[in-house]
């Protein structure tokens, strides 16, 4: 019997709902008969998701902040959020106000109107956050070709060392644990950038639950091969990677939570889309080429190792 | 210093986050350009909503028929659902097929499409359901009209007598023990009857927090004075109050999870709406009229008594 993990979940949800794609894009979309409307629900759940020394207010930013790295990947702008909001019964007042600080700040950031929600008890805390927008067309995980090239819109990694930092084991030079924690409990996702070049992908999607696991899907779902010849890893978190005997590739493509995402291009975008992230001081990087057959590979001194989906799955 | 009941933490929401607002219609409303959207998200949390003699297939029908309430209230037919579970790692394949079967259920009871969602790993289970629909304009909770009469779709009290039977306390005939426990446990929102009469609202309100509560607040938004003369309660439930030395008003007004609306219509269209709910069997009840002044008042052989707002609130 296979194990319980969320894609064998989302199998029984699946095969229940009779719907053929739960989750199969990164947000979902609302066919009216004028409009596309498009939406996103995503939970934070206290025991799973805050680390115990995360703010409160970094937690609630956070939460609305998953939700835009989604409308980023498929270059739709958020314009409403509602909230939904389990509390205990127990909670001050004092973490309320950080609660719905942090809410602030981030619609603030991403310029989203806050509509309204509801406030129920429970054991835990848990931030239930919906995001709307409209939109005519949005980027598909699907249809990159074959010659694109395939980029990141940042570094990748340091989610991974901030988390391990976050539960206890500070580690490294002062600099790079102050990045991997902030990377951990302020990410940003590229939601301009993404507005600004949507017509240049074929292909995207948010990269939150492991480039691994990203590259894999998009790759699946465009039946093409997908090869890696270059990590999207700095020279500190090498450094940190060597120095701490941890495996790169494992840091770089299996932690998940960078709130980043990968896109699919036509080699004749290069120039513009570099030109554009410099401006909006995006610091992309092209990580690799697709091309005919299956499956994702990382190029090392002329050989393909085959890149398998380990990213983060709930519930495993 | 107040407690810190819901009333008080959406308080803080509201200041925080700039909205006036804050659940002041029983619903969201998206404005596109040439549109508008209408979203609702509901929470159901094990520890606080879900009684244990409760299956897991009626709990999660019910987490989107609570949706659906708002919905019929409001004359707007959901057309997609959104849902997102938090579930404990050591949940069993058999539930998790009993949750899935009560979402079906509740999707093709009320012809609603599901569009996606998320799982993730919680300390108990919750049900976050998003509803979406279009519409024109929807009936406002603040808009009754001097003289208009004050209905209620259906009988109330049976969900308060319900849950304490849930809770162990099995009392009374076995007839109406069954009703009383159907009441809590396969709630029925009367969508039909809200989208095809809602052209004659001037006001309603979903009814699930308590129908004083709604009175109340109907009364309060509207500048009027409600005046009920006839208390929504049916001679089975009248009987077991008696029996049972409970006070009936309080189990009619002050129970809360009916999953009924009150509406307010000009006195012209009583005969229409009558007829209309004979038609669709709906059982609703003219409870009073609205007048000049303020606040609501049993009117109890022709003293007027002020009938405060003592629905449910979470958190107090």
């Amino acid at each position: 019997m296979k194990k319980l993990d969320e894609t064998e979940i989302i199998k029984i949800f699946q095969k229940g709902l009779g719907k053929k794609k739960f989750e199969s894009e990164d947000v979902e979309i609302l066919n009216f008969d004028k409009v596309k409307i498009i939406a996103k629900i995503d939970t934070l759940v206290e025991s799973t998701d805050i680390p115990s020394k995360m703010k409160l207010s970094d937690a609630a930013r956070k939460s609305v902040v998953a939700c835009v790295s989604d409308f980023a990947s498929k270059g739709v702008k958020p314009k409403y959020g509602m909230i939904s909001i389990n509390l205990p019964k127990t909670i001050s007042r004092l973490k309320i106000n950080e609660i719905v600080s942090g809410f602030k700040k981030a619609c603030k950031e991403y310029d989203i109107s806050f509509l309204g929600g509801d406030t129920n008890e429970g054991k835990e805390i848990v931030f239930n956050v919906c995001l709307f927008g409209i939109t005519d067309k949005i980027v598909t995980r699907k249809d990159s070709k074959k010659k694109d090239l395939i980029f990141v819109t940042g570094p990748f990694g340091y989610t991974s060392a901030g988390l391990n930092m976050l539960l206890g084991k500070k580690r490294g030079k002062e600099t790079f644990v102050k990045k991997a924690i902030k990377s951990v409990i302020k990410p940003k996702p590229r939601l301009e950038f993404g507005l600004k070049n949507k017509k240049y992908f074929s292909s995207s999607m948010d990269s939150s639950d492991g480039l691994s696991t990203t590259l894999n899907e998009m790759s699946k779902l465009s039946k093409n091969k997908f090869i890696i010849n270059k990590i999207p890893a700095l020279r500190d978190l090498q450094d940190f990677s060597k120095n701490y005997r941890l495996n790169l590739d494992d840091l770089v493509f299996n932690g998940g939570e960078e709130y980043e995402f990968v896109f699919t291009t036509s080699s004749n975008n290069r120039n513009v889309i570099e030109k554009n992230a410099k401006l909006l001081k995006i610091p992309i990087i092209e990580i690799g080429f697709v091309t005919t057959g299956k499956g994702v590979y990382l190029e090392n001194e002329s050989r393909l190792i085959r890149l398998k989906d380990l990213g983060w799955k709930h519930l495993k």
